[in-house]
C-alpha cells in the first residue's frame, strides 16, 4: 500500500494517543461515529482466537462508552457485509519468534478496515484501533486515518519473577492483557530460584512439594496461562535457573547439589552458594527427565536455563568436583559451567528446544541457535552479535531498579553508534524488561511494571526515531489509565496502600508527601539498615511510593519552564506547591500520631517542608529581582545536599528543581 | 469460665471496633505491646489448617504495622513456651453444620491466650484478636481483655451467583477471606442458571462445554476453592437450580427439557420458561448420574436444588406431561414439582446428601432433614419451623436490592415477636445474604457485598440485643477498611470506575456527585428504559455508585442532629455542603463535555444544584429565625418531590434531609 521508504519515515507521523507509535500514521478527513448499532466481523478462515479477541474489543468499547451494542459476539456466523468494521486476515499465526505481526488499519467516516497477514497482526491492530477512540460534544468517534505498522524487533518481552514473591495466576493474566495492549510478545517466566520452585513437576514431585511453601503453579494452571497468552499472541518462555540460584531444587533432591544437605528454602535475598553438581552423571540424568517433562509442558521453541551468578564456592569445596575438573582438563569454574551448559544444551536440543541464557552462558563453540540475554551491559550484546549469535537486551530495562521512564525509553537495543553492520544488527532480536520480585508483592508489583513498561514496549516496537520524551509522557499517561481496564492495580492500589498506612484515616496529607518521593534506586534499599526477606512487610511508605513520581516530575518541568521564561503564572504555580508542601507537615504529623508505621517518614516530611521554605525564599529573590548572596546560595545548597540522604528508603524528587531555583537566585540582576 | 447467664448479658459489653460483637467482652487493665519480637505458637495436636491461619495472621499484623517479625512461620516445630501468643485448641473441627465455633480470648499485658474446642473456633478467635489491634503514641498494642464468644446461629451464609455474571476464582477466594473475617461460615455457590452452567461435568461434558460460553470452573478449581474455604472454616454448598432456571443445561441436552429445542444460552434476565421434563424416566436417570458426580465433588452435607420460579408454561404445553399428570393423579403443576422434588430427594439421599431448596420446595411429607431457604418472607420460615422443618432466612438479606445496611441489620431471623416456642426457634438455623449477579460484574460485585454483608454477619453471629445502628456504622467503617487487606475491591474500584467515566480526567466533581447518589432500589433498574443483558455495559455512573452512600447518610445524620439542636457549627457544616454541591454543577459540566458516557447524569447534577439551593434558602430562614410562607414550603416540597424521580437509574439520597429543613423553615418563630 505504501512503499517501504515511506513506511520508515515515521518521525513525521502524528502520534495521537498511540503507544507504541505505529510506523506510519496518516490522518485523513472526517470521523467515524460510534453508536450502539456498531458491528464488527472477521473474514477469512474461521479463527477462534480472533473471534474472542474481537469480541473482547467490542466489550471494551462498550464498557468505555456505555453504549449498549446490539451485537453480543463475533463468531464464524457473523456476516461481514454491512458491518461497520471488518477484520481481514490471511492465516493463523504461530506464536513464535519472527512471526508476522504487521497490520494495516484504514478508518473512513463510513467504515473501518483492518488487514493483516496473521491473526496475531490483527490483535496488534485491534489494540491500535481501541487507542484511537476519541470523544467530542457529539459523542464517541474514531478519526479517519490510515495506519501501516509492524514491529522493529521480533522479541519484545517482560520477565516476571514469580519466585522471590509468589505471583498468583490472576496477576500473570492481567499482566498478559497489559502486554498485549502494549504489543509485547514474550512473557519470560522466571520459575525457579533459591527462594522457590514454582512449577508442579510430575516426574520429581518433591521439587514443588518441598521447594515452594505451597505456592506453585499446577500444570493445569500453566496450560491455562499459556493458552491465555496464546490467545493474545504472546509467547511464554520458562526459565529454570541452573546450575546456581537453585536452592529450592535441593530441599527434595539434595543429591543434585555440590555440597551435602539438608537444604531449606532460602528466604533471604542475594547470591547464594548452593549449586548443582556438574561432575555427577546422575545430575544430567535427573535434568534429562526433568527437561523432557518441561519441554512438553511449555510449547515455546525457546527455553531459558538462567546460568547467572554462580559463586563457585560449593565447587571449590567439593573434592569430587575438583578431581573431575582435573581428570577432564577443565581449568576453572568458568569452563566447568561451560561444560555444564553444553550438556544441558544437548538435552534441550534433543527435546527440540533452543537454549537461552544470561550473558554468563556465552562461550565460543555454542551453536548459532542459542540466544544470549544481556543483563550486564550493551557490550555483551554487541560482542554476541559480532560473533553471529542472537541476543536480547535487558540491561537498562531492569524495572525493579526504580529508574525513571525516560531512562529506559532512551536505552536502545541498537544505539545509533553501535559498531555493527546491518547484517550484524539482525542478530539483535530485541529486549526484555525484567520485573525481579525481591522487593515487590502481588499488591504493588504492577506499580513497578506499569506504566513504564509501555514506554519500553514502544522502544521495542516503534521506529528508533520515535524518541520525543515529552510526547512519550503525554501518551504514557493515557496508556496508564487505559491499562486499568484489565484490572491492573498500578493506580488503584496506591490509595489502598496509603489507607492502610493511615490506619483507615484521611490519606490526603500522606499522599501529598508520597507523591513527591520515590523509592531509592538500583538495589540500595538493601543497605539502609533493614534486612529484607521473603516475609518482611512490603507495605511501608516506600512500597506505596511509585517510580518516576509524576507530581515531582511535572514540578521539575514547571521549574525548568519558568527558568527559561519567568511568567507570573508559573511563578504562582511554583509558590502554590511550595506553600502546600510546607503546610503539609503539620497535617501529616496528625496522621502519623495515629499510625506508628508512619513514624519513620516524619523526617521526610520535615525535609519536604525545609526544601519548600528554601524554594519560597529563592522565589522571593527571583521575583523581586534581588540577587541572593553567595553565602546564602552556598548555605542553601548545603542544606539541599543534606536532605538528599534517603529517609525510610525514600528520596525526595523535587530537590534538583529547588537547587536550580537557588542557583538562579544567586545569579539575579 | 463465665456462667451462661453472664454470657448472654451482652448488651453491656464494650463493642470496641469488633464486628461481629462477641457475646461477652470484659476490658481489663493494661495493654499488650506489639514489637518485632512478637511470637505465636499453636499447642495441641498438629493442625496444618491452624498453622497456616496463624501464619497468615502474623503476616497480616506485620503488613499493618510494618514490623519485621523475627518469626516467619508457625509450624508444629514452633515451641510454645516463652511465646507471646498461644493458641490452644482441642480437636480438628468438621467444616459442617453445628460444629463448635466458640472461643475464649484472654489478653493481659504479658501474654495472649486463645482457647477453643476446635481449630475453627480458633479461626474465629484469631479474627477477633486481629480486630483488637490499636495504636497510640508509643506504638501498636492490644488492650487487655477477656472475651468469650460463640455464634447465635449455626448457618451464616453468603450466596454468590456466578451464573448471571461470571465470577473468576480470585473473586471467590477474596470473598471467602472477607467471609472468614466476618465469621460467616457458608458460601452458597449458585452454579447453574438460564444464563450459564458454571461447573465442569465429566459425565455430561456438553453441560459446561455448550452451556457456559467458556466461563466455568474446572473441577480442579472447584477443589482448590473448597480447600481454600475449608482452611477458613467455611462450608461450600453448591446450588444446581432445577427444574426451572435451567436453560443452560438444555443446549447440550435438549432432551432434558419439557419442550423441544434447540436452546441457546439465555442472555436476558428474568424468569424463563425452559424447565426440565419431570414426566420422563430418562430425566431422573440423567440427574442420578449427574448428582452422583457432583455429590463427590462437593463434600458438604447439604446440597441445594433451587426449585424456585418455575413458570409451568412448558409443562402446560406438553401433552406427554399432561398425560403423565392424569395417569398419576397429579392435580397441578405445584404437585408435579413436588413429585419431581421427591424423586431428586431420593437420589440425593442415596448419595448421602441433605436437600436444601427455596420456599417453593416446601411440601408436607418431606423428611425433617431438609432445609428450606426463604426468599419470599419471614412467614415461610416460621411456617416451616412450626412444622418441625429446618429453615434459613434470605428474605431481607437480598444485597443486590441496594437497600441500606441498617435495614438488613435490623432484619432478624427470629424477630422478638416471632410466634415460636423455644424449641421451634431451634429450627431456624440462620440466614444468608444473597448476591444475585444480573447487575454486577467482577468489577463492582464486591461494592455490593461489602461492607454491608459484615453487618448481616453480625446479625447472624452476635446476640439479638446488639442492634445499636450508630455503633454498627462506626464499627462497619473500620471493618470495611480492614477488608481491603484481602484484595477486596469494594473501595478501590470506585475511583477506578470514576476514572474510566471521566476518560482519565479529574474525578473530583464526578465523585462529589456520585457520593450522594445510590442506584435505585429493588429491581426497578429493569424498568427505566434500558434492557439489560449479559453483555450490557455495567460501567456507568449507576454501576460505580454504591449502596448506602456514606456521604449522604452522614449528611442526613448531620441535619437530624442540627434540627434537634441548632448549633452554629452544624449550620456551617450543612451550608458548606450545599455550597459545595451547588458549585459542583459547573465543574462537572466541564467533565461531562469530554466524556459522552456521562451525558446521562447531567440532569442528576442539575438536581443536586437545585436541591442545594433550596437547602440554602431553608437554612437562611432557620438561621434568621424567620418563618417561611406556606406557599414557599409547598413550592419547595413539590420541587423536591419532582427531583426524586430517578435519573440514569440513580436516586439522590440527600432529599429527605432537605425536606426536613424545608419543613423546619415553615415552622419557625
Amino acid at each position: 500500500m505504501w512503499s517501504k521508504s515511506i513506511l520508515f519515515a515515521a518521525t513525521s507521523s502524528p502520534t495521537l494517543k498511540l503507544m507504541p507509535v505505529p510506523v506510519k500514521v496518516e490522518l485523513t478527513k472526517g470521523k467515524f461515529r460510534l453508536s450502539d448499532s456498531f458491528t464488527m466481523a472477521v473474514t477469512g478462515a474461521a479463527n477462534e482466537r480472533l473471534y474472542k479477541y474481537s469480541t473482547r474489543a467490542l466489550r471494551r468499547l462498550s464498557n468505555r462508552t456505555g453504549l449498549f451494542f446490539s451485537q453480543d459476539f463475533i463468531t464464524k456466523k457473523t456476516k461481514s457485509d454491512n458491518v461497520d468494521m471488518v477484520i481481514n486476515f490471511k492465516r493463523k499465526g504461530k506464536v513464535a519468534l519472527n512471526e508476522d505481526e504487521s497490520y494495516q488499519l484504514i478508518i473512513t467516516p463510513e467504515k473501518i478496515e483492518l488487514y493483516s497477514e496473521t491473526d496475531i497482526g490483527a490483535f496488534r491492530g485491534v489494540e491500535t484501533f481501541l487507542q484511537l477512540l476519541e470523544a467530542d460534544e457529539h459523542g464517541y468517534y474514531f478519526p479517519a486515518v490510515k495506519i501501516e505498522d509492524r514491529p522493529r524487533f521480533p522479541w519484545r518481552g517482560l520477565l516476571i519473577d514469580a519466585c522471590r514473591h509468589w505471583m498468583p495466576v490472576e496477576v500473570i493474566k492481567r499482566n498478559l492483557d497489559g502486554m498485549a495492549a502494549a504489543k509485547l510478545n514474550v512473557m519470560h517466566w522466571h520459575l525457579t530460584e533459591d527462594q522457590g520452585f514454582r512449577v508442579e513437576c510430575k516426574t520429581f514431585p518433591k521439587l514443588h512439594e518441598l521447594g515452594s511453601d505451597g505456592f506453585y503453579y499446577t500444570q493445569e494452571q500453566i496450560k491455562e496461562i499459556i493458552k491465555y497468552a496464546d490467545e493474545r499472541g504472546i509467547r511464554v518462555m520458562p526459565e529454570f535457573d541452573m546450575p546456581g540460584h537453585a536452592t529450592s531444587w535441593f530441599i527434595g533432591y539434595p543429591e543434585l547439589a555440590s555440597a551435602p544437605g539438608p537444604y531449606e528454602i532460602e528466604c533471604r535475598w542475594g547470591i547464594k552458594d548452593p549449586t548443582m553438581n556438574p561432575a555427577r552423571e546422575e545430575t544430567y540424568e535427573f535434568l534429562d527427565k526433568f527437561l523432557a517433562e518441561m519441554s512438553k509442558l511449555f510449547p515455546d521453541d525457546y527455553f531459558h536455563i538462567g546460568g547467572d551468578e554462580n559463586t563457585g564456592k560449593q565447587w571449590d569445596a567439593n573434592p569430587e568436583i575438583q578431581a573431575f575438573m582435573k581428570a577432564n582438563d577443565i581449568p576453572d569454574n568458568h569452563q566447568l559451567q561451560a561444560y555444564f551448559n553444553k550438556r544441558i544444551l544437548a538435552i534441550l536440543t534433543k527435546y527440540g528446544k533452543k537454549m537461552v541464557g544470561w550473558d554468563e552462558i556465552f562461550q565460543p563453540g555454542l551453536p548459532a541457535s542459542i540466544v544470549i540475554q544481556s543483563w550486564r551491559g550493551q557490550k555483551a550484546l554487541i560482542d554476541a552479535a559480532k560473533k553471529g549469535y542472537q541476543a536480547i537486551l535487558s540491561n537498562g530495562y531492569y524495572i525493579d531498579m526504580i529508574h525513571p521512564t525516560d531512562m529506559h525509553y532512551l536505552n536502545d537495543p541498537i544505539p545509533e553508534d553501535a559498531p555493527l553492520t546491518e547484517k550484524e544488527k539482525k542478530f539483535i532480536l530485541g529486549g526484555e524488561a525484567t520485573m525481579w520480585a525481591e522487593l515487590v508483592t502481588p499488591e504493588n508489583v504492577e506499580s513497578r511494571i506499569w506504566p513504564r513498561t509501555a514506554a519500553i514496549a514502544e522502544r521495542f516496537w516503534s521506529p528508533a526515531s520515535i524518541k520525543d520524551i515529552d510526547d512519550m509522557y503525554r501518551r504514557l499517561e493515557v496508556m496508564s489509565f487505559r491499562l486499568e481496564e484489565f484490572g491492573l492495580t498500578h493506580e488503584k492500589n496506591y490509595d489502598m496502600m496509603l489507607r492502610r498506612l493511615t490506619n483507615g484515616g484521611d490519606i490526603s496529607a500522606l499522599k501529598t508527601l508520597v507523591d513527591v518521593f520515590e523509592p531509592i534506586k538500583v538495589y540500595s534499599r538493601h543497605f539502609q539498615g533493614k534486612t529484607f526477606t521473603s516475609y518482611s512487610p512490603y507495605t511501608r511508605a516506600v512500597d506505596a511510593a511509585r517510580p518516576d513520581a509524576k507530581v515531582a516530575r511535572e514540578f521539575r518541568n514547571l521549574v525548568d519552564e519558568y527558568l527559561v521564561k519567568k511568567t507570573k503564572e508559573n511563578a504562582e504555580k511554583i509558590k502554590l506547591w511550595f506553600w502546600h508542601w510546607k503546610q503539609n507537615h503539620e497535617d501529616l504529623m496528625e496522621t502519623i500520631k495515629g499510625s506508628p508505621i508512619l513514624k519513620e517518614i516524619e523526617p521526610a516530611s520535615e525535609n519536604l517542608a525545609t526544601v519548600s521554605k528554601i524554594g519560597l525564599e529563592a522565589m522571593d529573590y527571583i521575583e523581586s529581582g534581588k540577587t541572593a548572596s553567595t553565602l546564602w546560595v552556598s548555605d542553601k545548597m548545603a542544606v539541599l545536599e543534606a536532605v538528599k540522604k534517603p529517609v525510610a528508603e525514600l528520596e525526595l524528587m523535587i530537590i534538583p528543581a529547588v537547587e536550580k531555583l537557588v542557583q538562579a537566585a544567586g545569579k539575579q540582576g
